[in-house]
């Protein structure tokens, strides 16, 4: 195979996956576990290969942030490890039938959980989404063709060459976790025309590169377009939970998508609310913009601009406006919100019901924080990503999200007359 | 509005969609009734727009089955009615939480059932499905924006008027069920682009439309490819009913997706199967085109070319393949099934278990007969159609295909510790 036969690649994944699917879970985390001694064994090889990688992205001037993920430690390597030990520790979702029912003629219905076939991966130079990745589709029963950023290539070649010994020490195919052998751009366009190979494509990175892979696939994709999160305080809420959920929604890690960029504060709870509440925000190094609402509050605080209700800070920035009502802050949301997480902290049974109703987000909290948009958080186990769109898989995405379903009918002779 | 305004028509279908997202079920079926009634109260006034499309579709040179399928009569406008009535009668799947689980901080994890948003339907000139969709969408509370065939375009805008008409009455926003008003195909371009205020789109038709369908759309898409069904019948399988369930498979309805193209025999029941039921097919008009074992054994058969294991026929043909193993019966179909439909009739336990395990379709048989491939047949009432992809839909896709989910989190103050 030349290093350019992306096809090649994919038909081989495919048909390797075919085997993969039918892997039972006792084989499938036996090569987990040979994979994750296998990293860990094969550390001064993967480092000798990031070390490469690291030395040309520092000369390339990239910077100390990017090099930063970029770069693998013995310890990193050894968390890579934990995480796909962590996969082998979940339950696999492949052969799962929740239910069987019975039809007037006698034929059971049920649906059957199956692996959905070949995965691509498209990811931003960080070697460690590598092994999670591969742990997860292989957990799955799916093929992987994975496709990190250029820079991070000797890693993610050196990491995917001891993931498929691990694989074929069990038995089972090597075929079916590749890493896309060269870093031509054109590549990626290749795969993202490759319909009946791939089954999907999980794009991860910003909002460019999901854009940029959006346009340009007759592939299916799942994404995570952006994160825009509000948090709402209803009147009458206890202001100190509104103080601890609104400033972890936005403090605790401000750089991720589930982090809050917008306050809603319903004005009858804003002048009790607001002042204390920015003063703890500026402490914390915190720069407020508020509507003309809040300023008359809190004057201090520089005004917002009509984009700023339209902007995903992932900085320590955050967007204040007093809202009439709560339906004004439902209204604010559907207009201005991602479709990620939301929060509502009130005291109201009622409101809480209609919040988590009216309002359509992948999650919708009451009462916590929108940072635990998140697979470990929801007790999904490791996740793939986060899905910002509506069809196939919505939220974290876990093992589950990585199958489909098909019918299984048993019968005993039964045929059709629709006459009848 | 202009009457390419189809970008216009969208926005509002969303708008009008987030009311129809939060109506009760008592009102979406008090809608539907009114629906119902609305029909058979408009039977003359659909029957002469009807009128005008069918002279228009002779005048034009259609096929008597293309006249046929769109001419509506006081019969068919009250089997609409009856359909309309019987979506009602459905379960809503709107709100519904199958389950919460608490996280060990104790927060409540689940998921909700909602609506897509705005559905589009691209189909071709039969106004009956203008009924049967736009109940479903409305059932599921989404927004519906129906884009039938030109020829039916009056059919369609008259059966459109009187079911918004329905709506209106019961104080549902009638602008969430549109009739593209203009059978201009650029529009239809247009709507394939609409993404953000469309969140899915369901071509219903041939392979053709569904083709240029799926290259064109930037908004995703729900489909049905094609149906190329296989029967296996396996050694030692009851050939009685091996009969009875191939016969049905390839006979009952020969023109729908889910009927038999290829039986597959095992060679070692070949010989006392084949002969009997090549008479039995070839009495009820079918013509047999057999590989050379199957020759060998009933010499008055065709041969099969290459080309006939990858043909839908969709008529009274059949090809027949003599199989040396279970193996080559699964390989077969792997390689040349469609993914809609696929059936294995045996007596074998183990046989069962793994022709359901290792057959990837949306829908996989043990004894039974392909043809019962359909929403009402597994139970789950009126379908929008059958989906042989694998994302979001596979199979029938009834009320619950045109929903998804969002996770509910209710908590008491919960805030998130990522350094825990």
């Amino acid at each position: 195979m030349s290093a350019c036969d992306i096809r090649g690649l994919a038909a081989a994944a495919r048909q390797a996956g075919r085997a993969l699917a039918l892997a039972s879970s006792a084989e499938k985390n036996r090569a987990l576990q040979a994979m994750a001694a296998g990293l860990v064994a094969g550390t001064e090889r993967i480092l000798a290969a990031n070390g490469g990688d690291v030395a040309a992205a520092k000369a390339a001037g990239r910077s100390p942030a990017f090099v930063d993920r970029l770069t693998l430690s013995a310890k990193r390597i050894e968390a890579m490890a934990r995480g796909v030990r962590q996969v082998a520790d979940l339950p696999d979702p492949v052969g799962e039938i929740t239910g069987m029912w019975r039809r007037p003629n006698g034929l059971l219905v049920g649906r059957m959980r199956v692996p959905l076939g070949v995965i691509g991966i498209i990811y931003e130079s960080r070697p460690n989404v590598t092994a999670d990745a591969a742990a997860l589709c292989l957990k799955s029963g799916n093929a992987v063709i994975l496709r990190g950023g250029r820079e991070a290539l000797a890693s993610n070649r050196a990491i995917a060459e001891i993931l498929s010994a691990g694989l074929a020490s069990v038995g089972l195919p090597s075929a079916s976790l590749a890493v896309v052998p060269s870093p031509d751009r054109a590549l990626v366009k290749e795969m993202l025309g490759l319909s009946g190979l791939i089954d999907v494509i999980i794009p991860r990175g910003g909002e460019e590169l999901i854009r940029a892979v959006r346009a340009e696939a007759a592939v299916p994709i799942i994404a995570h377009e952006k994160g825009l999160c509000h948090t709402y305080v209803d009147e009458g809420a206890d202001l100190r939970m509104a103080s601890e959920i609104a400033f972890n929604a936005k403090v605790e890690r401000p750089g991720v998508c589930n982090a809050m960029e917008t306050l809603l504060v319903h004005r009858d709870v804003a002048a009790a609310f607001l002042p204390g509440f920015v003063r703890r925000l500026q402490a914390a190094g915190v720069e407020v913009r508020g509507c003309p609402a809040t300023r008359a509050i809190v004057p201090d605080v520089a005004a917002a601009a009509e984009a700023d209700w339209d902007t995903e800070y992932l900085e320590l920035i955050l967007s204040v406006r007093v809202v009439a009502t709560f339906e004004e802050a439902v209204a604010h949301i559907a207009r201005h919100g991602s479709g990620l997480a939301e929060a509502i902290v009130t005291a109201d049974h009622g409101r809480a019901m209609r919040f988590s109703r009216e309002v359509d987000a992948a999650a919708v909290f009451v009462n916590a924080s929108t940072r635990f948009t998140d697979g470990y958080e929801f007790g999904m186990g490791a996740e793939m990503g986060i899905s910002t769109q509506k069809l196939h898989a919505r939220g974290p995405m876990g093992l589950y999200e990585l199958t489909c379903q098909k019918f299984v009918v048993l019968g005993e002779g039964q045929i059709r007359d629709s006459r009848a």
